[in-house]
């Protein structure tokens, strides 16, 4: 039985990671349909929502049931506990791939983000898939140490999100205001995306050390 | 150990209904804040939020200890796994009122909302009230048919969102880029906090009808 369970849990950890890889690709790709207008892509991304939506259902069931099943205390409860929690930030993740194809889609076959703030996407599209993947790895290996490094790009989002703005706020921004609607939109989500990226990095943090509070980290 | 169980379960469920109001009452603050640029009651809006997060942690805590020590099945099971995600609902709800009270902190002495959108923002407020409102009935009683009204008001919601974005998008919009990120912002904030409402209430029928699907609800 104890065996048993501990399979159990390390197969729900595999499936978090596995969880991050699925959102972190579909991030990408949808970075990919904004930036080209590629609008099949932008589909793709939209449709592939559904199965990160099942795999946070059957995630938290799992845990649900591990609890209610095996009566888990100290460090087992927590670590079921800070699954059911990741696993609804992998899940939202999901979500603003999604709104940042729905976005590409929305606009096709012109591209919704204009020339002079398209860099600033580019960049968060790198800063995006950098972050989900040290998640993977955080998750993976409960890595405290890649937890701490993942502050420093989403601390880089922070400032692109900020250089989103100087730009829509520039005396020379032609492009109106529908396109600064898009591009205030888009900037949150990656914001967003990249929040939760470390939210689930302090979970995870929050695990392995017991301590909600990380001095040098915040 | 049975009773005992029930009162528990009966006390989280009190706890949920305190939790909705008072991220309810931020919202009513953050909106009245924003209308009349007070900061005050912005402040006061921001401040609370801690409130509203250590209630999350303690509520949640308490579900899974309730999982884990009392190895609930079938409905208990449901019950509980779903108030682990109504709690998280409502915790982003009450984020997302402070997002609306920092806004209105940001631009103070301005008021950020100018007066062609302050109907729409004064009907939106009024609309989310409502909302949570009809979410705390649905949570206390476990009233499928008020689930059911509550769609309505998040329709409501959505129109307004769209009618913002048609102000937005008028040919006589006079007030720049800064006050149309603000807005865009501001619009997307409310209709969260709205679609969060409804998935409280749907998670409450799921959880009365035992059925995901709610033909009659989307």
């Amino acid at each position: 039985m104890r065996q048993q369970y501990h399979e159990e849990l390390a197969d729900i950890n595999n499936c978090l990671v596995e969880m991050a890889n699925t959102v972190g690709s579909a991030m990408s790709k949808a970075t990919t349909a904004l930036l080209d207008a590629d609008v099949a892509l932008a589909d793709l991304v939209i449709a592939g929502d559904e199965q990160v939506d099942a795999a946070r259902e059957s995630l938290e069931q799992r845990c649900f049931m591990l609890l209610a099943q095996q009566q888990p205390v100290a460090t087992d409860l927590r670590t079921i506990t800070a699954a059911t929690r990741i696993v609804a930030d992998l899940e939202r993740m999901g979500d603003l791939a999604v709104h940042v194809a729905k976005v590409a889609r929305m606009r096709f076959p012109d591209h919704a983000v204009p020339l002079e703030v398209r860099p600033i996407f580019l960049e968060a599209g790198h800063v995006a898939e950098r972050l989900v993947a040290q998640t993977a790895t955080v998750i993976a290996k409960l890595d405290v140490e890649a937890a701490g490094r993942l502050e420093a790009d989403d601390d880089l989002m922070d400032q692109l999100h900020r250089q989103l703005f100087r730009e829509l706020l520039s005396k020379d921004w032609p492009h109106g205001i529908e396109a600064a609607i898009d591009v205030t939109l888009l900037g949150r989500y990656y914001e967003r995306f990249a929040d939760h990226a470390v939210s689930v990095a302090r979970r995870v943090v929050y695990l392995v050390t017991g301590e909600r509070e990380m001095q040098n980290m915040s």
